[in-house]
């Protein structure tokens, strides 16, 4: 149940003094191979950090050997400084795996080592402590280090997101850390997905995209994007099992689909998860639209943390999307709330009191338009007072 | 300072039993003319209530003699019964006008009642209460009743809204709820403005719309938009005085600025006031697309809350600004927070520690996009443990 569930993976996960608490802050992920076929999704935000403009181009090719990554500073917003401090890591990272090659073909590059960050913006890295923890953890590396690779990238989360597909002969593992600012084209989340099948990086690639698409991106906890969300897979080959796109798709969306809703429930401070389907949608686009228009309310998810079915806040931000982006007559929208149809043809329904959100952790928003046949499913969480206070005192 | 501070307008607030509370909830103001010029601004939101249905035909003739008003209710999502209220509403009101009506000329018919509803979503009214309360307010009708008019229509307000502009012989009041749910297109907020000036309705239509555009739409507490909101301008020529439509948007536009300022200080559980000015864009609409991004950050507000100059989180919201609606490079943004360039061509600046958000209950936050000459100010508020405390129990 970890990245080094598929075979040819080594990891460790070490404290080097980036976090003031002394818990694990660097670690290290190794592909032994045969095969080092990489892709990356990164964040689509305009604001990049340096890991994120780091990864871009060092995946390019479609390799990668190694990912190292770090907890305790986010090294975005840090200038051509910034930059270089990423630079450096993956030439260490490149050094401390090279010295114990057997044979020059197992040198390792800093081009083939990809590095991920997160924390706070704005704040340059401890390098010291930093490069330290990179030969602890090139030390440390062990077949089973997953779990410690996993606990080493948690900042605010409360436990550590793994996850694992097993299929005939081969597998697929992985890892999260998110627990805030999750958001469509990803969120302040890390994550590395590792297999043991036989593919090549333009495979990867594909089903790596398939599969955020339909996983990551549909987790909105507040609206908010990063600077450095990352989605890393790699695959080694260990198993020998050649795959096919579909194949490789349908596992790698299994394990980020539980690594996604892991990551929704241990949102900073939400008491409820919520999902928001919208059916009968002209198109998947207008039924996303609207869905995202109920996950980014503030209203009605503070309403949901005071168990309160407030269908007309639902109403009120679906109603906010364009005609053109979904076309829908305001007066046959239908709401129910975990099953009770609250809301029918636009208007009041069944009684809101037989609604009983207190005793649920689980919410479940359906809303129809009745504009055609497309269906989608948003996860979200209430606003909380912990949210707010988790995000208040972050940085301070 | 109020409604009733222009020439040519009695108002009342009266108590029908709407609010548990027993507050008052009933509004009417009348425009006694000469003239009955009349335009409004209604919600965007494709989901209206009742009365935004009934206001936005009723004005269609640009004539308008009298806007009844309620809380305790908002009228919306409620069907054709709903409407049927508000149609009832209006009638009643028009009766209740003309049976003191001296000539056939003075009766008012139910197409020039305009109506306003605030309060939750879904309900249905109670008639007999609101009617009884027309009845009660058309009884108390003053010259200077502006003041009990603008009492009648809070809702979580903590104090009444109100503004007047003084000009050479004329002048314009006005009046506002609202204390969440502001955002852009309006917001939960309804407002009446009066006028003594000689206008015709299409230039106090002309001088609304350009008065909202740079007041009430600059305001954006949530990011929530609701099925409710109403700006109402009423031109009675009382003073007999005519002016220009230029005359005439300076001064609704001093009006609803004051207003919505009101708006925002008074927002839900909010501890800060915060200004958002993005200058250096290459249009307005760049300018306003960035600033919003900032002012629908719930990371940003709440860290604001927490009084932590946290610029990182200005950036990601920026750089969530697609590149066809605001072109800028992201390493020549710069930020500054209460005067302290926190971050300079998009990295580390002066020291966060420098920014004393403590003492102050205004935020200042000027993003210079360096891509152009155009600039926009939006206001908004943190996000702070009051505003999901009220939220979350405000129809329970």
């Amino acid at each position: 149940m970890s990245i080094t569930t598929p075979r040819g993976f080594r990891a460790a996960g070490v404290a080097a003094g980036l976090k003031s608490t002394g818990a694990r802050d660097v670690a290290l992920v190794v592909n032994d191979g045969p095969l080092a076929s990489a892709a990356a999704v990164l964040t689509s935000n305009r604001v990049q950090a340096a890991p994120v403009v780091w990864t871009r181009q060092a995946v390019s090719d479609g390799a990668a050997r190694a990912v190292v990554l770090n907890s305790g500073g986010a090294n975005a917003c840090t200038g051509p400084e910034g930059f270089a401090d990423t630079h450096r890591t993956a030439e260490h990272v490149a050094a401390v795996l090279s010295a114990g090659a057997a044979t020059p073909e197992d040198e390792v590059g800093a081009g083939d080592v990809l590095v991920c960050s997160t924390g706070l913006i704005g704040l340059r890295l401890d390098m010291d402590g930093l490069l330290g923890g990179v030969d602890a953890a090139a030390g440390a590396l062990d077949p089973d280090g997953g779990d410690d690779a996993a606990h080493a990238i948690m900042t605010t989360d409360s436990v550590a997101k793994q996850a694992a597909a097993q299929r005939d002969g081969w597998s697929v593992g992985g890892m999260a850390k998110g627990a805030g600012m999750l958001a469509p084209g990803l969120a302040t989340m890390l994550s590395v997905v590792t297999t043991d099948a036989v593919v090549d990086a333009a495979t990867a690639d594909a089903a790596l995209r398939a599969a955020t698409r339909t996983t990551f991106d549909r987790v909105d906890s507040d609206g908010c994007m990063s600077t450095n969300d990352t989605v890393i897979l790699l695959a080694s080959g260990a198993s020998g099992v050649e795959v096919t796109l579909a194949e490789l798709t349908s596992a790698v969306t299994d394990v980020c689909a539980s690594l996604a809703r892991q990551l929704v429930a241990d949102a900073e401070g939400a008491s409820h998860d919520i999902a928001v389907t919208v059916r009968g949608a002209s198109t998947e686009d207008a039924a996303l639209a609207c869905a995202r228009a109920v996950t980014r309310s503030n209203l009605f998810k503070a309403a949901v943390f005071g168990n309160d079915p407030n269908w007309g806040r639902v109403l009120a931000a679906v109603g906010t999307v364009p005609p053109d982006v979904a076309p829908y007559d305001p007066l046959s929208l239908d709401v129910a709330i975990n099953g009770v149809q609250v809301c029918r043809a636009g208007g009041v329904g069944e009684p809101r009191e037989l609604v009983d959100l207190a005793s649920h952790r689980d919410v479940h928003v359906d809303v129809d338009l009745h504009a055609g046949d497309s269906e989608v499913t948003l996860w979200t969480n209430d606003l909380t007072h912990d949210y707010v206070h988790e995000n208040s005192a972050y940085s301070s």
